[in-house]
């Protein structure tokens, strides 16, 4: 029998990193360590330093990533007693589009002492909201020219994508702009500090920088009407070679292999996005089955075979997930933290007091009180647009909405009509994937949300009159990257070949699971019905009152 | 120097009956006893049986009436130390429409051993609600026979009113409604019972009643249309003869006398209902200026010169407020019991704790920490239909909306966005009223609210565009009964020939007076617009997802 072989996934997520040491064989996960960034969101001011951030700005500084690798690494090994000599290979994931500017050898500006207090010099994090001017000017220049790549993301570019903050940048300052060498993303760049190689992966150039692997990125007259000093942008601080998804990045350097205590040489896989990366984690590797990453949002991915424009879409790339496939997203603005909101600013004494004696979270309280009442008996309906629309309808102007309150009305019966409008909000969402070719025929749940709320679940499998499943891992993006390592290691290696051999063998569902129960699918198609008029009155320019609201507020705070 | 005379006025609520002792010359408010009914408000069983009552039923005993006559009108004059002689009338007001089936000589049903266990023989309280059915017939016979009345009544009769709760106690108990001789508003009984002679008030007639002093009731064709047997109800069980408010109904008797410490002799006044009873007590006698009687909901009234037809209005009745004047009633059928549903169901800890160490009532915190936000500033907008519409829209079954709702909205500013939400209420009532010909242009409050909530006050001066002035008796349907009691005994005993003389002695406004802030005005003005077409959308049959909401509730009610 041959020797155990391991492989290591790491998650480097918004405020910590986190490292999982799996058994290749059969995806068990031996060790977890968790990483706590130093400077976890830098949204105050710069580490060290007197510079005030704007509201809105949310900065990474590198190292943190380094010094994850640091601790995490170390610590698996140990906690799992395992040799490093039997780690074969290691994959990463990472939130995006996070992006930072570097010299020609990699060394972030933020490192650099000239430009340290320079807030542009450093890691620009996913949830960085400060370059809607540039995305603005993304998408009323793109249109001007007939961009035919702004239908692969839904018509609308984000102010968090790569080129919205390349474009701040060069805007606010140009001599950060001048003086990086390159543009990469955190994944990418942690990638080129682990192999000593710039390697750029698939999954973020599609889906946050406008690359399809057809037609690669925009062409350099776009990028000139943006900013003459942006036409080469490409060229010069990028790259033109994209690395697919499930290819090996490279190996470990000594060095690198000094901070971890692996092995010089072990494989190392080209980086990949934390949604996107649970998708084989989640057991899914063929068309059909969407995995939704639940969590204070969510994010809906599906496979395709074919090419297929979906209005409102985040985006679909090729080979953006799993190679050979169409990868479509789609995404949820508000969902766990509508949830919480509810919890923290909307629930009386008497349910706290409840959660105390029953020694509960206020969640689980709520959830038990809403479980009292039949679908539709609390005669209340919810528009789950407390934190905007990502899709179908592309804004985040419009705001949450509830109907049907009375005097009778309870909070529990609110909590469960702010569920059930993001099970509407996902039910929206399956059908214009449906409509537009991309079947959707089962339901794969994972992060943080189905863990804790069954009811949840059953709502959404009622809602969408689709079995429901949920993935083993509570850590399915680490667990991801685990199976992408193994993958850039190969069978030979003790590996895999593929991502689809490896989610085989490596990656499991939960055994419950949740089926739509007839007589409340009926219930239910009724309230989608009543949902569906609202969202398009509110949301397709019937009733443009959400938006007003919000200018006249704003126009209020501006007032002395 | 005329020795001092004094009035005694008596409201006759809901749960007790309120005395208030008056010096005639000033209105001052010597004495004020309150008596708890001993059987409240029977929604449960029949007091001394098992008889069980249906749900939306609410009766009262009228020997309940006596009693507080019997211990608040000797407490009024022992503890302000006035002669019994030199109380020159007594004025009473009542919850309407309160009616009861009595024998020739008055003796209530329910007192008759062969009556008391039957529900029907006992006094129907104004909330009383099941006479839904009835209502709906009275309303679908009316429209289908043309009737001209109907307009009066904005289109529609309640359940609440006098047929509805006649026809009921002939469809469920038609033996009561053969034994009864009389059917009388309690108002009416009481003043029988303390002169001895029946008076029928115009107040009640007109309001509750369908009787107009120019056409008198409807026509007994339409009586025989709803019921064969009920075509001659108003010659055989009631009275044609109507008494102005304003005018005396008779003097005490002297069995009356002795239950109270009065003289017999002493002038009573016609009956009338504690809302309108409040006008002249808030020192309206003319048209323009519209008193709202605040409390869980909300009474509106004005007085016009010349009779309109204004759509959605609960009704309008000539010499039924001040004698000489059409009174125009309009109502909001939820007010201050929104925002007590709201600090009870909608508040999270933090604030209930901020009241505890403030020392305060959680309104007042919430108040406080609203002023905080500027008007538009929270973005959120609301219908205030928690307890559907009453006026214009007049439809129990539209519900409360929340537009507006984000991540960052908390509790003060849901609060304030539903105060809000009932001044846009009032001002749909306003330009109602004025786009048929009736003006409004001052408001005066009184009722429980206006006392406690000085933001809410601001917020109906800023959103009306009117000078807003508040009554300065906390009192104001006991004072105004008082009012009406020296109305009764005339100038020539020492009291007013006319209401509006003892309006302008007697009737006191508050120093503190609210003034619309231009600034304020502009931003409510937008917030208005948006409101009226969330108004229209929702309750004008453009989208009736509240009504078929309340349906699906229903529905899912009924399931197993």
């Amino acid at each position: 029998m041959a020797k155990r072989k391991y492989s290591i996934g790491v998650d480097l997520g918004t405020e910590s990193g986190r490292a999982v040491l799996v058994d290749v064989a059969n995806g068990k996960e031996l060790a977890t360590a968790v990483y706590a960034y130093k400077h976890g969101v830098i949204d105050d001011k710069l580490p060290g330093s007197r510079v005030r951030l704007e509201p809105d700005w949310a900065l990474q500084d590198p190292e943190d990533y380094i010094r994850a690798f640091k601790s995490t690494i170390p610590a698996v090994l140990k906690l799992s007693g395992v040799d490093a000599n039997d780690v074969i290979g290691i994959g990463i994931d990472f939130t995006a589009c996070t992006m930072l500017p570097t010299t020609a050898d990699g060394t972030p500006l933020c490192a650099l002492p000239e430009f340290r207090s320079n807030p542009h010099a450093w890691v620009k994090l996913w949830k960085h909201h400060a370059a809607q001017p540039e995305a603005d000017k993304i998408n009323a220049t793109a249109r001007k020219m007939g961009e035919t790549w702004l239908d692969r993301y839904g018509g609308k570019i984000s102010s968090e994508w790569f080129f919205s903050k390349t474009l701040q940048i060069l805007d606010e300052s140009p001599e950060i702009y001048s003086a990086a060498d390159r543009l990469i993303e955190a994944a990418d760049w942690t990638v080129w500090q682990l192999t000593g190689q710039e390697t750029r992966n698939s999954c973020t150039a599609g889906y946050k920088a406008m690359w399809a692997r057809r037609e690669g990125f925009p062409r350099d007259e776009y990028f000139a009407a943006l900013d003459p000093r942006l036409e080469h942008v490409i060229d010069r601080k990028m790259s033109r070679s994209i690395s697919a998804i499930g290819s090996r990045a490279g190996e470990l350097t000594p060095h690198a292999a000094r901070w971890t205590g692996l092995k010089a040489g072990t494989a190392v896989a080209v980086a990949n996005v934390d949604a996107h990366v649970s998708v084989p984690a989640a057991t899914v590797t063929e068309p059909g089955r969407m995995v939704m990453v639940m969590g204070t949002s969510t994010c809906h991915m599906v496979l395709g075979t074919q090419e297929r424009v979906v209005p409102g879409m985040c985006g679909y790339v090729q080979d953006g997930i799993i190679p050979g496939y169409f990868g479509y997203e789609a995404g949820q603005s508000g969902v766990g933290d509508i949830f919480a909101w509810f919890v923290e600013h909307a629930v009386p004494p008497l349910y706290h007091t409840l959660a105390k004696e029953r020694r509960l979270d206020l969640h689980r309280v709520l959830e038990q009180e809403a479980r009292k009442s039949k679908p539709g008996e609390s005669g209340l309906l919810a528009l789950d647009w407390w934190n905007g629309n990502r899709s179908v309808l592309v804004d985040a102007n419009l705001t949450g909405l509830l109907v049907g309150a009375t005097l009778a009305t309870r909070a529990p019966e609110i909590y469960r009509a702010l569920l059930e409008a993001t099970a509407f909000g996902t039910r929206v969402i399956i059908e214009a994937l449906e409509t537009h070719g991309v079947p959707v025929n089962e339901l794969v749940a994972c992060g943080g949300l189905p863990e804790k709320n069954k009811l949840l679940m059953q709502i959404y499998a009622d809602v969408t009159g689709r079995e429901f499943k949920v993935a083993a891992s509570k850590q399915t993006p680490a667990l991801g990257s685990a199976m992408f390592g193994a993958v850039a290691a190969g069978a030979r290696a003790g590996g895999y070949d593929s991502i689809v051999q490896a989610a085989q063998k490596m990656a499991r569902l939960k055994k419950e699971s949740f089926y739509p129960v007839p007589a409340h699918q009926k219930i239910y198609d009724a309230l989608y019905g009543e949902y569906k008029t609202l969202h398009d009155y509110f949301g397709r320019g019937q009733n443009d009152v959400m938006k007003r609201m919000k200018n006249i507020a704003a126009d209020a705070r501006k007032q002395p």
